[in-house]
């Protein structure tokens, strides 16, 4: 069943051979796992890192769509709890298991041990359309029939911690999920490399957090070190020869050594990249080779030839790279800083043309990453991404239109970022636990603004720069259509706008749309949205002063958190929580909600 | 009723006019915290420590003995739990509010509130002899006949964090019990002075513990400064003049200003001192001043006169100083390493003699604090220690005799401390509640070793060097009298054996004796004892090669810590757990025991 394509859905509608084979195809695929601070050097530089077996990055999950992971978590932290969210799986069905502390589950505390479970990943239909197609066929909306209407994903995906800042220490890992045996993809390539990029910072999480939580503020500055799968250079260049000033990296030890992608020449591979970067947007190049992106968080996408890729926080792409150049020459990756002024080196490796040995240095200068502040450049890159043909186009219209103004603002004499004049501050209670037994006490009862007012002068720091903290949760209705309109805007300096990252947990959205300055939901805003191939993504990014609109429908029963992707943004509060019907989620385990106002209610008798 | 005095329980037993009028006098002490992390400078580097309310040491609490001291604390530090040991007070019918993570309590979550309720310092009758007089008087054993034989306890206490090495991290303050109103101290004086000394390190305590952690272990070393009431001097000395090489420290900020002690000339006054050192011994003198030391860990004792206390982590003294000395001058109040081979330069304060200004440096040198490893100088001032007059004396006889040999050890190329070769490991589920409610699964069946081998050679590195880590926990049949040997040996290396303190919570004990070499229990170790005048203390020091000999009643229904109060020690295991009558605890909060296996086993019906 090769999906998302229209047809696989009728296929299940119908008889729905396909459908069965996956399911019998389909393993439970077992990981057990301690999680503990280590010594490593990521960029040659001795500090704590938070990996798993021992190992960091953490282990690679590979699954077949349909397969469900088991994944035994122990916590051997000394004092921290602890979770991981699988970033891009939808958890359908397991919204406790998307690995979200404070929303869908309590942190785990050191030496408990919890098993995470979840299908890599199924996806509902959620276009009206499908919808439609399904209740004809099937008649009135149950469990059965929404089984039906469901299909599954291959794609590129990773996993990471999701309390305080733990990714930021290192807490990560590469989750792929290939198609289903016997399925094919719709490209063809030769083989294949994956590059999980990242960024790194010598002064440690516990440090960081209490700089952004200060008072006065201290920013924590920009990364020391880009890594790619983990590895870096910090103060020195593998291609010194070529980058004026630089030192030589001397010969290194396994932690820090240099990645090297060894392939053949004129063959065709897939680059799996996916960026888990805790403040870096990235962009990817590599010598003298074109890369034909097919792939955007899971989702195929229309191909399309680029020379370099930008790549954000919470993204993931598959490119196709063809090995056509001098096979007697070795090629640099270069992976480098846009959206920030780049204060930190980028990161390299070899594209090692086999039988070149790998310690061959290339010839020809690492590619140039584009200029920090070339947004055109950015853009060209972001609004060229289309759906690939056959993906489920979006509901003609939506149900409601949330409009969330990312501002930067005081606070009592901290700085946050806030949403429609709210900073984010998550409760002791988990939401999925609270919402599900109804527990009022544990959030306020005010509903966060569905919108900012018309007349926000985005061009300018805010007017009021005071803010307040609060849950900002949006319940959603089952099964309604929401667009949702993310809104930049100037932060406290004049004259300065950040790129921000937006992931959605529990869905893919339809990227219908971007803009510069204020949204206005005039006929000029609507005439720039796409409703024809609009990409499916999970994380979308709002470019300075400007817009981004955002379709999806709320038919994940769970409470999902929707948030910038940078760490420190989502630390000081940048993030809102969508409830989706929780009184349709089934069975959650107990100790996923056993803390808090959740573990005093079930003590005293309720029942989740 | 000034007690511990056995006039006052008489006087209980009868018309006990006195203790209605404490009961009467007795206040509810209600207290705030917000425990976050924060900058600090404390030797004037700035990093980062653990502060409540801002301060950093935390608030001194102060009340008079009887009163009920409510401490309502929330968590605000990002991922970590927490909770806070009250050194030193029985918690007598609450023992979980002992403040010791995984075995009286579950950690506090982050955003989590959690109040500690508990009496300064109540102390049931512990004696046979009492124990006797009491029911002789009330007849049948009943709670009310318990009450009727304890009495009230002032002193000189402090609280710390305990879990992880949170304590090194600065989670520390001082608790002053004071007699309760219209009593008086068995000892005069006119004015008093707190000093709180600790130990502090640059390195954070998550890197600690990982290194302590690590294979191959890696040893923390010794710490950068000493602190008095929080304040040291790093890399320089307020007494530069007197100490060749040092460089004076400048004028610094207010964070780490030195310590500045006001008296006024031919007065007398109470020096309350305690240590809650991470790993330094310390040693405190005063210039030309002699100290008359009067209470040790909150028990009075027979007075005598030094000229330099040693003072290990977990000890607390009082001793009365008289401003004797020429009063046109101040003086230096020295605090030095003992008992390692000191790299940390002493912390200094000035005891200044009003009307001069305090920032007048002493004419004459600091006092120098003994030879490091000038044990018999230790052992002097150790063994001098007596009990005050009126103290109840130790029962006779023992009903039981727990050796417990602390070696040092390997496991899987781990370094640990082990209690008669098992290494203490704590679980996740605190042992109050499993213990409570009868979970079997969460507790090792075995119990550990209740003495060592008697052909075991303390004078060289353990024959077998493997050790196991398990539970550790004795179970005490309540009201027996129960005598621990605390046996040293030489550590891995030759030629080593170090200090350790050791702590009980829950209890004073008697400190019968000390020896050198292996305890034999035969007459020449027997005529060591002292039955006579014992102190009655929390914290004793085992010296290198030697043997301490405890006796205690177990009379206090809980589960309680016994361990190596040096920080990093204990990190390494170096500790055994007391579970004494929990069958007799009365109603625990749920909110202590919720987590782990005792949640689970409350949610589904279980009670407490």
């Amino acid at each position: 069943m090769r999906l998302p394509l229209l047809a696989a859905v009728c296929c299940a509608l119908l008889a729905c051979a396909a459908r069965r084979h996956c399911a019998e195809a389909a393993k439970a695929r077992h990981f057990k796992w301690e999680i503990s601070n280590m010594f490593w050097s990521p960029d040659c530089e001795e500090k704590v890192v938070i990996g798993i077996n021992g190992q960091f990055p953490g282990p690679t999950i590979r699954a077949r769509a349909g397969d469900t992971i088991h994944v035994e978590l122990k916590n051997a932290l000394h004092t921290e709890g602890v979770v991981i969210h699988w970033h891009g799986i939808r958890q359908i069905g397991t919204p406790w298991a998307d690995g979200t502390a404070a929303i869908s589950q309590c942190a785990i505390n050191p030496e408990e041990t919890f098993t995470y479970r979840f299908v890599v990943d199924k996806v509902l239909t959620t276009t009206e359309v499908l919808i439609t197609n399904c209740l004809n066929v099937r008649g009135k909306r149950s469990t059965e029939t929404e089984e039906f209407c469901s299909w599954l994903q291959p794609g590129t995906y990773f996993y990471h911690g999701h309390y305080g800042m733990q990714r930021a220490a290192g807490l990560y890992g590469s989750l792929i999920v290939d198609v289903t045996q016997g399925e094919e993809e719709p490209f063809k390539y030769d083989g294949e490399l994956n590059l999980l990029l990242s960024d790194w910072y010598h002064e440690s999480i516990h440090t960081q957090m209490v700089a952004l939580s200060s008072k006065p503020f201290r920013w924590i500055g920009e990364p020391q070190s880009l890594l790619i799968n983990g590895r870096g250079q910090f103060n020195c260049s593998m291609a010194a020869a070529h980058t004026p000033g630089a030192t030589q990296c001397a010969a290194v030890n396994r932690q820090c050594a240099p990645v090297v992608l060894p392939v053949q020449p004129n063959k065709t591979y897939r680059l799996r990249v996916a960026s888990t970067t805790s403040l870096a947007s990235l962009n990817l190049a590599i010598g003298n080779h074109k890369l034909t992106v097919v792939e955007a968080d899971g989702n195929y996408v229309d191909p399309f030839v680029v020379d370099d890729i930008d790549i954000y926080s919470g993204d993931s792409y598959s490119v196709l790279l063809t090995t056509d150049q001098d096979p007697s020459s070795n090629y640099w990756v270069s992976v480098g800083v846009r959206g920030r002024q780049p204060k930190t080196a980028p990161a390299l490796a070899v594209l090692n043309y086999r039988p070149n040995g790998a310690s061959k240095l290339p010839a020809l200068a690492p590619p140039a990453t584009p200029a920090w502040d070339d947004y055109e450049h950015s853009k060209a890159f972001t609004y060229r991404i289309r759906a690939h043909a056959g993906t489920p186009p979006p509901p003609a219209t939506a149900d409601r239109r949330i409009e969330l103004l990312n501002t930067q603002n005081r606070m009592d004499g901290h700085i946050k970022w806030s949403i429609n004049n709210v900073s984010m501050v998550l409760p002791a209670t988990p939401y999925l636990g609270s919402l599900k037994l109804g527990l009022k006490s544990t959030l306020t009862a005010a509903r966060p603004a569905e919108m900012f007012s018309r007349g926000y002068d985005v061009t300018l720091p805010p007017a009021n720069p005071n803010t307040t903290v609060g849950d900002n949760v949006y319940v959603l209705a089952h099964n309604t259509t929401v667009d949702v309109v993310l809104q930049n805007a100037n932060a406290l300096a004049h004259n300065t706008s950040e790129v921000h990252p937006w992931h959605l947990h529990g869905h893919d959205f339809w990227v219908l749309g971007y803009g510069d300055g204020a949204y206005r939901g005039d006929a000029a805003d609507e005439a720039r949205l796409n409703l024809r191939d609009p990409p499916l993504r999970n994380t979308a990014v709002i470019f300075p002063y400007g817009w981004t609109a955002l379709r999806f429908v709320a038919d994940n029963p769970g409470v999902w958190a929707f948030h910038c992707h940078i760490e420190p943004h989502l630390h000081m509060g940048m993030g809102v929580v969508f409830a989706e019907a929780v009184d349709l989620v089934g069975k959650v385990p107990k100790q996923a909600v056993s803390c808090g106002a959740t573990a005093s209610a079930l003590m005293n008798g309720d029942h989740l």
